[in-house]
């Protein structure tokens, strides 16, 4: 008999530090990034039947303001999701999870499975990825909390690491999680073989609810009452904003994982990436021979290392770049260092307080 | 008595080293480029009569295109030019004098100075531009081609010298006029001494029309026959087309003012600027503590040395750049360093060859 896995997407992030493409009303996970699918398309797309495991039509946990774009990208790739619950408010992945399971719990499904996954990441061999999952089901159907723990390319410093014990199987004790590290950390921690916190999950909806009323109780107290009296319609589901509300905005690494002693995790190599900046993506595109990487109108004559990405704006002539980013959009173009993409929350406070609408508001659909 | 001078203004750059502002249908000299007012009307309206000049309604010379806009740019300042003369092609500088001394001849003005100015240069200090004219009108009357030379300020590769000979006055012969030196010879003829080449000339039209069909009777014959072939009608003049096709594509400077023994040079420094690419112009532009430039909807945080023009496009926010040019438009944004602005031809020759219509057509008409 097959295991059935229902996913659990969240799509929560703002990815202010893709703008312009990314906007307050059309971030990351809602857009094309790499291939021809957003990011939420790839995700619900990468899980598949096979190797012992029945994939559920997923579920969805979002930001109110994204349901019907969602919805329809969703509708897009034929995928008719189990749900939509649609959050009143951001308060970061632990309450968001605590939904997803509270979901499960009232359907008298308190003992399936949740591959929960954020549905910003690239993962370029989904095959690894499916057989990383298949060999955490026993640990997760035993009552583990099983985190996936990626290995690291590169000492990044923008990544939370997992440390493991040692061990024989592909599941393996956590030992500790630790937070993004300095440069140095980093170099030492890819050197005695930590895994980075990619923040995907599997585990039984019961085990989780079970350890966050024992380490996030204001979490999971949140979490069931704001089901409890949540509304549903059309395939959203509408928690109770005054029971939501109550809930600490709180990572679920720090509210369960942290703290709990059942934490398994299982190493995989699958071509991840967060895409979290401009310089990884550009990382992850397609390059030419000088290095850069370019979609959408425009010419870069004598560059390399540049990622020009224009979607719908005016075309981009760049002369003698090297190792630059231009996104170009139909109300607003970026220029900057690739060192320096992760400063660009920088660019966008300025323009929030200047009190322009070009950081919520995106002006086109891209294509 | 005020001798009577006839401004002729030269409206003939293709100004493709400002793209993407500058387009073949709105070269530079009829964009506002440094202040509020076009480079042409700026032009127009830097002489006043005084210091014993009376200066004339100007006299343009352009290409037919620009004919109508223009008309419309002077109407704007109140200037109602003696005639606007409509090249059928463009053929440098020297036949497009030879238009201007001819249409002077027609009307029985041959001895009248003409002050020939390109009218794409910036004059920081009109009031010393002022005086070097009259300074140099006892010689133009007395038949002499005179030119005026700028003092250098840097050893500039882009402009032709003069050296002048020995001299008390403000007025001194040329020994000889040189073409755009190395860097190393840069160097040599500003420490001998050596003046910039600006391609503003006074001198009677009689004089001209002798020195061209001496040094030059190609030209001369082919200004002749065109300008009496001429049709006129509502201030534009419109040379015959079969007669001025005949001249050779030359410059005065090599068709007549390197050939001519009656040359003199009148030395003025007077904050001149041929604003000859996004470099130049970032030089002359009001800068801030940092040494950016800015002009237009955008932001540059945390960047030195560079240079934002917005005309009408995307708003630009810029991280992180050093000596970086941007300059945005409604269909067009371009980004390279500033020391290679000169290469910009470049980027407008593959524009071209892939057949887009950018490097020719303006998508809106700039504030």
């Amino acid at each position: 008999v097959p295991h059935d896995i229902l996913p659990v997407l969240l799509s929560g992030g703002a990815g202010t530090r893709l703008w312009p493409l990314s906007r307050a009303d059309r971030p990351k996970q809602l857009l094309p990034l790499v291939g021809e699918r957003t990011m939420i398309q790839d995700t619900a797309l990468r899980l598949a039947d096979g190797e012992g495991l029945r994939i559920g039509a997923p579920l969805i946990v979002a930001g109110e303001a994204h349901g019907p774009l969602i919805a329809e990208q969703l509708a897009d790739i034929g995928t008719t999701p189990a749900a939509i619950i649609l959050e009143p408010m951001a308060r970061n992945t632990a309450p968001a999870i605590g939904l997803a399971a509270e979901w499960l719990a009232a359907r008298g499904e308190g003992e399936r499975l949740m591959l929960v996954m954020p549905c910003d990441h690239l993962i370029a061999h989904p095959q690894a990825f499916r057989a990383a999952v298949a060999a955490a089901v026993p640990a997760a159907l035993e009552g583990r909390l099983v985190t996936f723990g990626v290995e690291p390319t590169e000492p990044a410093t923008g990544y939370g690491y997992i440390e493991a014990d040692a061990g024989d199987g592909p599941v393996r004790p956590v030992a500790r999680f630790v937070e993004k590290p300095d440069a140095e950390t980093a170099a030492r921690y890819v050197a005695q073989g930590y895994l980075w916190n990619a923040g995907i999950f599997l585990f039984r909806a019961d085990a989780f609810r079970a350890a966050a009323a024992l380490h996030a109780p204001e979490v999971a107290a949140a979490a069931v009452a704001a089901m409890a009296g949540a509304a549903a319609d059309e395939g959203f589901v509408r928690p109770a904003t005054d029971a939501f509300v109550t809930a600490p905005s709180i990572s679920v690494d720090y509210a369960v994982m942290e703290r709990s002693p059942a934490v398994s995790v299982v190493p995989v190599d699958m071509g991840w990436s967060d895409v979290g900046s401009w310089d990884a993506l550009a990382r992850v595109s397609p390059r030419d021979a000088q290095g850069n990487a370019a979609r959408g109108d425009g010419a870069l004559v004598d560059c390399r290392g540049t990622l020009l990405r224009n979607e719908g704006g005016p075309y981009v002539a760049a002369l003698g770049l090297e190792d630059m980013v231009i996104v170009s959009t139909p109300d607003a173009v970026l220029v900057a260092p690739r060192a320096r993409a992760e400063e660009i929350r920088r660019l966008v406070d300025g323009i929030e307080k200047a009190g322009l609408p070009l950081a919520r508001r995106s002006a086109q659909r891209p294509a």
